[in-house]
C-alpha cells in the first residue's frame, strides 16, 4: 500500500436510519427506557454499522498484534524483549491469558507476529513480520514509512479474512514489552499533551524506572519534534509520520484492523490504552474509522481517558484491568451476548398486558 | 424470627490467609501484576469467603424479590402497580428482561413474591407473601416491625436452601414499581443525607413528576423522624425501624439475602440501587454481611455512589443500567468465569521461561 492510498481509503457509512429503528426496536421491548444504558447504545450502533436491525454476533474473533520495541533498550520496562516472543509462543498454543480466560467461551483467536524480535514466529501464530523490532526512537525513527505501511495493510488484510469468513465482531489484543512506552508517547505527540501526566508504571516498575521512561518518553518527542505542540494533529502526513517516529509495529498493525472494520463494516472492539491509541491513529489518518469503534473498558493507564474522549468513546467495565492481549475486550463479549438476547429475543409490551413507558423528553 | 434474634445473629468470618494465599496464587500466573485490576481482588475475597484458595462458581442462582409500595398511591411513578405482577408473571415464565438475557447461560432463577399487591403468585414465582404491599408512608409506617422480619428471613431463608443445593454464588434482583422511591428514602435516612441531591427518574418521570417525587421522599423522612440527621444511623434499633416507616418488603427481603450470604459463607452480587440499599440495611443490622458482598455496576442512579462508598465496595461495570431484575449482577458473572478460567488454570511462571514479575511497593 502507498501513502496516497491509504490517505485516500473511504470508510462504509453506517445506517443512521436503521440505528432508529433499533433505538425504537428497543423500546418495545418490556422494560424501562434505556434500562440497559449504554449497552443499548452499542447494540444499536453496532445495527447501523452492519445496516440491519436484526443481526447475531455468534462468531466472533480476536486478532492479537505481537511486534517488539527498540526503545526497550532504554530501559522504560520491568522485563527483557524476549517476554513478547514468549508469551507470543503460549499465545500460539492458546495458553497465553487470553487464551485460558476464552477457553469456554466460543471466541477464535488470530494471533499475528507483526514485528518480534525472532527468526521464525511460533506455531499457530501468523506470520506477518515487517522487521524485527522497530529501532530504539531515542536514535531513529523507529520504522520507515514503507514499513509503517506495511503493517496497517496487514491489519487490514487480517479484517478482510474476517469478514471472508463471516464473524460479526472482532476484539483486539496486543503483545509488545514496551508498547505502553510507545503508546504513551503516541498519544502526547498526536493529541498534544505533556507526558509527565500520563506516563504509567505499565507492567510495573520502581518509582526510579518510572522516572526514566519519563524521561524517554519527553526525549523522544523532542527529537522527532512532537514536543510540546499543544494541539491535536490534524494533518495525516504528521499523524503518520508520528506512527513512524514512535510508534510500535502493533500499533501500527492495530490502526489497520480498526480501518478494516471500518471499510468491511465490522464492529472492532478497543481493549486497553495501547489498542485505544492504535484507534486513535486510524481515525486520524482515516476519518469515519470511529463508526466501527467500541469501547470495552477504561484500562489503568491514565492516557485511557485523553483517547477515549478524544474518540467519544464510553467503555462500561471500568475494572483496572492492565494485562493486555485482549483481555478487556473479551470481557465485553458475553455482555454485549446477553444484551442482544434481549434485544432480539425481548418480550415486547405488545405481547404483554403491561402498558409502554413513556420517553420523555431529558 | 424475633429483633433481638436478628440483632444478635454473628456471621461468618472470611478468611484472611485464604486471601494472602490467593493473591499469591494470581502473582504466579504468567502475566502482569494486578492485571486483571479489581476482578483479581473479587476473586480473592471470594476464596477467603469459600475458605479454600480453588473453588468454583458453575452453580449461580438469582434471587429476584418481588414486592408493592404503598408510596406509589403519591404519584412517584410512570406506571400504576399493577406493573410488579406483571412482570414477575414474565418471570415465573423466565420471560422477563433477566431470564431473557441469560437464555443461554447457566443460571438457575429463583423469583419470590414477598409482597405483592395481589391474591396468589404467579406460577413460578415462590410464595412468602408477607402482606399484600406496604402501606403508603405518607400515611403511616410501609410495615411493622414483624412484618420486616419475616421478609428478612424470608430472605436469609432462600440462601440456606441456595446454600443447601451447592450454589456457589447468588445474584439479587428486584421488582417493586415504587422501588427508587422507597429505597432513596431510606438511603437518605441511613446516611443523613438531602433527598434533594439523590433523587431521580427511576423508570422515567416528566420533571414536575420528579419534583412530586423529590417531595413525597422528604415529607416521608419528616413524618417518620428521619429529616436532617446528617449523620449516618449507627442505632440498629433505628435502622430497623427506619427500613419498616420507608422500605419495601422487596429491600427487607433483599437485606435478608445479603444477611443469608455473610450466615452461610456465600457471595452474594449487589445488582442496581434497591439491592445496594438494601445491602447497606444487612450490613447495619448485621455487621459482617459486607464481607460476602459483591458490587456489580454503578447504575445510574445518583444514590448509588454515597451507599457503595458506605460499604467500600467498587463496582467493575459502569455502564449507565436502570433495569432492575438483577440484570446488571448477572452480567457480572461470565467476567467472573472467564476470571476465575485464568486465576485456576493460567500458564504459570514456572510452567514458563519467562521471569516472574516482581511486585514494588506503590
Amino acid at each position: 500500500m502507498r501513502t496516497e492510498e491509504l490517505l485516500s481509503l473511504k470508510t462504509k457509512q453506517p445506517d443512521g436510519a436503521v440505528k432508529k429503528l433499533s433505538k425504537e426496536k428497543w423500546d418495545h421491548v418490556a422494560k424501562p427506557i434505556d434500562g440497559l444504558g449504554i449497552m443499548e447504545d452499542v447494540i444499536s450502533s453496532i445495527a447501523s454499522m452492519k445496516g440491519k436491525v436484526s443481526f447475531s454476533l455468534d462468531k466472533k474473533a480476536l486478532i492479537i498484534m505481537c511486534a517488539d520495541n527498540g526503545v526497550v533498550d532504554e530501559g522504560v520496562t520491568q522485563t527483557d524483549k524476549k517476554v513478547t516472543l514468549d508469551v507470543a509462543t503460549l499465545m500460539g498454543k492458546r495458553k497465553s491469558s487470553v487464551g485460558v480466560m476464552t477457553a469456554h467461551y466460543p471466541l477464535d483467536i488470530f494471533t499475528y507476529d507483526i514485528g518480534m524480535d525472532c527468526d521464525e514466529a511460533p506455531e499457530g501464530v501468523i506470520d506477518k513480520k515487517v522487521k524485527r523490532g522497530t529501532e530504539d526512537f531515542l536514535k531513529a525513527p523507529a520504522m520507515s514509512e514503507k514499513e509503517c505501511l506495511e503493517a496497517i495493510y496487514a491489519g487490514i488484510e487480517a479484517v478482510k479474512g474476517c469478514c471472508d469468513k463471516d464473524y460479526g465482531i472482532i476484539a483486539t489484543g496486543e503483545m509488545g514489552i514496551g508498547n505502553t512506552t510507545t503508546s504513551t508517547a503516541l498519544m502526547c505527540g498526536l493529541l498534544g499533551l505533556e507526558p509527565e501526566e500520563y506516563v504509567g508504571k505499565g507492567s510495573g516498575l520502581t518509582d526510579k524506572a518510572l522516572e526514566q521512561k519519563k524521561k524517554v518518553i519527553k526525549e523522544g518527542l523532542r527529537i522527532h519534534g512532537f514536543e510540546k505542540r499543544q494541539s491535536i494533529i490534524t494533518d495525516k502526513k504528521e499523524v503518520l509520520r508520528s506512527l513512524g517516529c514512535l510508534g510500535g509495529l502493533d500499533i501500527a498493525g492495530l490502526a489497520g484492523v480498526f480501518m478494516g472494520g471500518a471499510l468491511y463494516g465490522i464492529p472492532v472492539v478497543i481493549d486497553g490504552f495501547i489498542s485505544a491509541v492504535a484507534a486513535l491513529v486510524a481515525e486520524s489518518l482515516v476519518p469515519g474509522c470511529r463508526e466501527y469503534l467500541v469501547a470495552s473498558h477504561m484500562g489503568r493507564e491514565r492516557g485511557m481517558e485523553p483517547v477515549l474522549s478524544a474518540l467519544s468513546l464510553k467503555p462500561v467495565i471500568s475494572a483496572d484491568l492492565a494485562l493486555g492481549e485482549g483481555t478487556g475486550a473479551v470481557m465485553l463479549f458475553p455482555m454485549l451476548d446477553m444484551a442482544i438476547s434481549l434485544y432480539l429475543n425481548g418480550t415486547t409490551f405488545e405481547d404483554t398486558v403491561i402498558e409502554k413507558y413513556e420517553r420523555f423528553e431529558k
